[in-house]
């Protein structure tokens, strides 16, 4: 898998020549870019295809706008943190050729072109905080040329990307200290530097503790009904060199009943006021056996995946999803058409079942409304 | 489903012409048979193929002992005591020719064909168990005539369907008043019809119920790597016209804490004399997460499922299948060649986890090594 990316990645000519933030010395060094600027403020988007990971590992150009929607569409980006930066650059890529004409056909095409990148997924919160941050950076000046408000448009999509790294970074860091040497750690779904610029949120510990020299194996869960954890949470982790197995989900509680994995991490969608979090289904499980058999349950997420107007997760609708998921693939002609199927997208797992959670200003533990609070004043 | 049974069952040249221990007047009714006798000393074997369930709802001739043979070993025919049943059919239709031939030619006979059925699945203790009780009864007389002897090990061998069904029967009738009235059963794998001659043994009470009018949501679990659940259970409820619904198997978890499951039942591969039970993998984590939420988890097993040579649940060793199982079907692509799987086969459920075991002569509850050998004496 990494031979193979390798040499794509030598040979293709997709090749971001620049990559002012890419990782050349740590363990993302063998991962093609979730999500890159290519080149200067001529250049376009690329992006890591993972419609199609890990069966091929192939970068996707956006030279215009419409081809970035289209991406965020069909999933080829994913990851809350990886689509917000997407449409923060892809404001920029869609409006650059505006910055010739007149300051208010400028505005009124970033209102377009704004509006028209969130309506591609109206449901993705980060997107839409991201567009319209680097929206209100181009309605801020600093002067009432076009082109001084698109490159800082460009400025500010580039602090979304940045700010994302040092976020995940910073999850790594702290988060580090909690992989156990010559241990095992239990991970669920894709929270992985796939689902951001670098290193993910879960994931991220992982990275650094590799980057020190921590020797450890990683269990993914296979993450039904999309499969996730076996197609990129395994891919980018054996990219990385990390020892990573795979496991179907039902296999976990008793990989956490033989004493193989001493730390089980996941990634978060949205964590209540009281520390309830939703996460990917799948999670509550996991949470469950953790706390049968003694092992620690940790959360990484960065500060914007909080919902402080939320009180707790039972306010948190549990969305249905189409069962073609459940029946698709493998199952296709395995399931009598007229069966129904349960579909829950995620679960959520109460506070009370998590050990901590590994946020960029640390690690909240225990985990209440109250140290939650103090984490934000 | 059923239309699609019903039309290939009334047309289908397949079809047994009789099917005396059939279930016409219950829940049963609509289900092809598991495993049949068809017709007088001179039928043969019939089986629904459960290779291609529920894709294809087809019969499978087996008119020599190789066929039957071939059948068990690509799992056309599966679930202990099915394939118990089956090697006991079995070694009545590869002896037939035999007895037109001496005494001494006839036993010989019998003792190759019961060698090679037995080497079929030799891990497959009841397979064992049924070929050889037959393989004794044309050991025992009643005369020394070659078909005297034969007749009486045709006669063994529908003893063991018969009681196969009567033992079934009997789970379903004392495990009946467990389903709750307008609430909602979850299962795992199948432990059904599909398994054993008729009624199954988690499922059992599911159809007795059913037939007493007490209506209920049955939850299948879709049971990775294999898919028995969405594959088996989900065709076989849904055939009989229980409301049905599959889910991964990490949505259990939430399904357990939403209230709507008042009940888990599961079968069993073996239990040990404290009551601690190996099954298929997966079957822990429910029961974890059923005693979380405090939902009643129980077992059913017929007495042979039961070992008392064995202490506890630990001393039973986890067989680690094939990776292609995880990676097959639809993760054919989706997952590195170089990653690693883990695989399990079982789990072992502790008994302190398991609320009763529904077996032909009581449900014994609490577990405990006292009250399990009561049940034995």
């Amino acid at each position: 898998m990494i031979a193979q990316h390798n040499h794509s990645y030598a040979e293709g000519a997709a090749v971001p020549p620049a990559r002012p933030i890419r990782f050349e010395n740590n363990a993302l060094a063998k991962l093609p870019p979730t999500i890159a600027w290519d080149g200067d403020d001529r250049g376009c988007i690329v992006l890591l295809d993972q419609t199609r990971v890990p069966a091929e590992i192939g970068l996707r150009r956006c030279e215009t706008v419409e081809d970035l929607w289209h991406a965020i569409k069909v999933l080829a980006v994913r990851g809350a943190p990886a689509i917000g930066v997407a449409g923060a650059l892809g404001l920029c890529l869609g409006t650059r050729d505006a910055r010739d004409r007149g300051l208010a056909k400028f505005h009124a095409e970033t209102q377009r072109v704004a509006d028209y990148l969130i309506g591609c997924r109206p449901t993705a919160v980060n997107l839409a905080w991201a567009v319209r941050r680097v929206q209100r950076a181009g309605e801020r000046g600093p002067s009432d040329e076009p082109r001084d408000r698109w490159h800082a448009m460009f400025i500010e999509a580039h602090a979304i990307l940045l700010e994302d790294v040092a976020a995940c970074r910073a999850i790594g860091e702290l988060g580090a200290p909690l992989i156990p040497l010559d241990g095992g750690v239990l991970t669920h779904c894709n929270a992985g530097a796939l689902a951001t610029v670098a290193y993910g949120t879960a994931l991220a510990p992982l990275y650094i503790a590799h980057e020190q020299g921590i020797r450890f194996t990683a269990y993914a869960d296979e993450t039904r009904p999309l499969l996730q954890g076996a197609r990129l949470t395994a891919f980018e982790l054996a990219a990385a060199g990390i020892d990573v197995r795979i496991l179907c989900d039902n296999a976990a509680a008793q990989l956490l009943g033989s004493g193989r994995v001493q730390l089980v991490i996941v990634g978060a969608d949205r964590i209540a006021a009281n520390g309830d979090t939703a996460n990917k289904i799948g999670t509550l499980s996991l949470a469950i056996a953790a706390r049968h058999f003694n092992v620690p349950f940790y959360v990484a997420a960065p500060l914007s995946t909080f919902d402080p107007q939320l009180a707790s997760g039972d306010r948190i609708p549990i969305e249905q999803r189409d069962a073609s998921e459940v029946r698709g693939g493998y199952l296709r002609d395995g399931v009598a058409a007229d069966v129904r199927c349960e579909n829950p997208a995620f679960d959520v797992t109460p506070a009370s079942l998590i050990t901590g959670i590994v946020t960029p200003r640390g690690i909240i533990t225990p985990v209440t409304r109250e140290t939650i609070a103090a984490t934000f004043t």
